[in-house]
């Protein structure tokens, strides 16, 4: 089965699929289970071995933002040459103790592989709120450290919390020039955790030889058009993190604006929509994914799209295959409170079911039909509002009573 | 049992509570079963008998208004006579037809009780995107005209959709001046309905003689501070609707910015926040309300209070009760997204929880009497950010499996 499971996302006809465990030539890292999560890997390291890395990242716009991420935006972002990442404890509000933490975290991955901590971020998911068992975490680098493998199995395993399992490729890209460079990346992320807090991670690897502009192009744009457009619950991260590493192993140079970076930009831009699906798919108690396209008003779709994507109802109507427009219409109506009565059109799966804001008549057949259309795993809803110039996509997850009860469980 | 059963309303000391369903001198009211829903009763007609009414009025603020809304909206606003309402059905977007059953519904309570369309507004609640029977609705009202009672308990039966049970109180008020008036109340609103859409409606009566910026400023003060101050599930309706009616049959006239003025307020004030209350309470498959209090800057209480009211992670944490509070320190941050890292202080049930954005450290027994304290019915959150001159408040309820049953249920 290929990696490209979603019919949202085209796999690129220059991209090959290697092993999903695969790394990029010149990079290393492992897993250890250091018992900061009461079973299974909970400590990664990844780690570029070529001096002349290029890097960049994104984090969460929270405005409560997790210890690791103060630590890492610190970093120099650029030039990246590792991240020691732990599951089970978020490290979030725990003030100076849990800053001191952080820096520990990367010193200790600093001194294990011979960098400067300027070299190194973290990355931390879980629980929040309480203190992250320093010792445990230092110890599990330096054992990480010493068992690295060219492959990214244990490490793409440390990352999970209540993920119902890995998400991670490896691509081959054949670029126009006739090279062709690898691309991988591993992430995690499953809306609410352990059974605390959402996070999303991601870590990303190339390589490909590309200046540190390109790196950060190439990052901001591809996030924007794949986590930045999903959605399991509307909640925002503290810890949201996003690394792209790009060490030139492959002896392949890609310079600015040439078909060589397009086409190394589509490969990962298939990919991190690809993943950020699979986030949705995987959403705690999910059963089915859900696509939102809203055109009309450049400042008005983007808040329609994410009511609707974020609308309680809307979630447990797909959850029923319900396809009560209704609750789309009301979604977008109170987006736009306060502007005057809006007009809009709507389809449901390629079948137009609201027409001038006025419902359209249905027979019984078609509405079976309608309803047929909606027991699928990926449901597409489309939405023209008044205006014009703007387009925009969320992907959601349903709204299921697994969702309600893994999040209400007894926590601490 | 006292009608003001929530600690977070006080009890005026200057009301006396009669009958849930006696009305003020000089209105009355009927229900009928016309048969828009399978069973039960389904048309409410209110009429005040008193020519000289003053009214006023609040309507959902969604940019998809339901037909009723339109045809209300147009009606004369400061001297309502009569208000039809109907259950079952909310009469949205169904396009030209729904605007002429509107308008059916207002003539035929109009024709029914002798008075003008534009004396009479009207409200209805239920499905949406559904045909309104337009025969049964106006064969209805003109049933109930003929049997017209004293008192509010078919009227405020009539309104009900998924609620489990009615919203109504009687109050007499003893003004400063030594006079006494009535005021009374009839409301609906568990959220999502029937099971399609959420609606609040609430209708509201007094004998006073007031004037018509008095009724006006009476009503919007009170509304802001009761139901625009809670929240089931975040969903702004197209069909809410709060009406005032004063027709003075006390012969008690109460001036503009009197103590009597003020002391009617006062009783309005504490009618319409039970009233919402209630609502919060009774919240489809509400187990437990929470109130958030949120002081600081002026212009970022109300975000943080309403993403931290909305969010699926407080609310689940809620059901459970789970003293939770990085959910909490989470939607504050999200709902601040993009501005610079915050500083807050916390605490649940007055107990301190963080201080300074750090979660204080709780031995076991403090956090067992901690989660006691979250195991009652109405639970309290405060929440300092920075920034000064700022207070408010939003009720919620929590998020059970029994909400995501109900929604996602087949409902066509």
């Amino acid at each position: 089965m290929t990696f490209f499971r979603s019919r949202w996302v085209e796999r690129p006809e220059h991209v090959k699929e290697l092993a999903d465990t695969a790394l990029p030539e010149g990079f290393e890292s492992a897993g250890y289970a250091a018992g900061i999560k009461p079973e299974g890997l909970d400590v990664g390291l990844l780690h570029s071995e070529r001096e002349h890395t290029v890097s960049a990242a994104r984090f969460t716009s929270s405005a409560l933002v997790a210890a690791p991420v103060v630590v890492s935006q610190e970093a120099d972002l650029t030039a990246l040459r590792a991240i020691a990442v732990n599951s089970g404890n978020a490290n979030v509000s725990d003030g100076e103790r849990g800053m001191a933490t952080a820096r520990a975290q990367q010193a200790a991955a600093a001194e294990a592989l011979d960098l400067e901590p300027a070299q190194v971020a973290i990355a931390s998911t879980g629980v929040i709120g309480r203190e992250l068992a320093r010792e445990k975490l230092v110890a599990g680098i330096r054992h990480a450290a010493g068992g690295m493998a060219p492959n990214a199995q244990a490490f793409s395993d440390s990352l999970l919390t209540t993920d119902r399992g890995p998400k991670r490729a490896c691509l081959e890209v054949s670029l126009p020039s006739g090279a062709t460079v690898r691309l991988a990346a591993q992430a995690k992320g499953a809306g609410m955790l352990s059974p605390k807090f959402a996070t999303m991670l991601c870590f990303v690897q190339t390589d490909a030889a590309v200046s540190a502009e390109t790196a950060d192009l190439l990052t901001g744009v591809t996030v924007k058009r794949s986590f930045d457009r999903c959605s399991v619950d509307g909640q925002l991260s503290t810890n949201d993190s996003v690394f792209l590493m790009a060490n030139g192993a492959s002896g392949v140079e890609i310079d600015q604006q040439t078909p060589d970076e397009l086409a190394l930009g589509e490969a990962l831009d298939a990919l991190l929509r690809q993943l950020a699906l699979e986030m949705v798919a995987d959403g705690e108690g999910a059963t089915r994914s859900g696509r939102v396209v809203v055109r009309g008003g450049l400042d008005l779709v983007e808040p329609v799209a994410r009511a609707i994507a974020d609308s309680p109802l809307v979630k447990t109507a797909l959850l029923g295959a319900d396809p009560n427009f209704g609750r789309i219409l009301q979604a977008a109506g109170q987006a736009l409170a306060g502007h005057s009565a809006f007009v809009v059109d709507l389809s449901i799966e390629g079948r137009q079911v609201v027409s001038a804001s006025t419902v359209l008549d249905m027979d019984k057949s078609e509405w079976k039909a309608l309803e047929a259309a909606m027991e699928s795993d990926e449901v597409e809803f489309e939405l023209e509002i008044p205006g014009e110039g703007g387009e925009t996509e969320v992907f959601f997850s349903d709204l299921s009573p697994d969702y309600v009860a893994l999040n209400s469980a007894y926590s601490s």
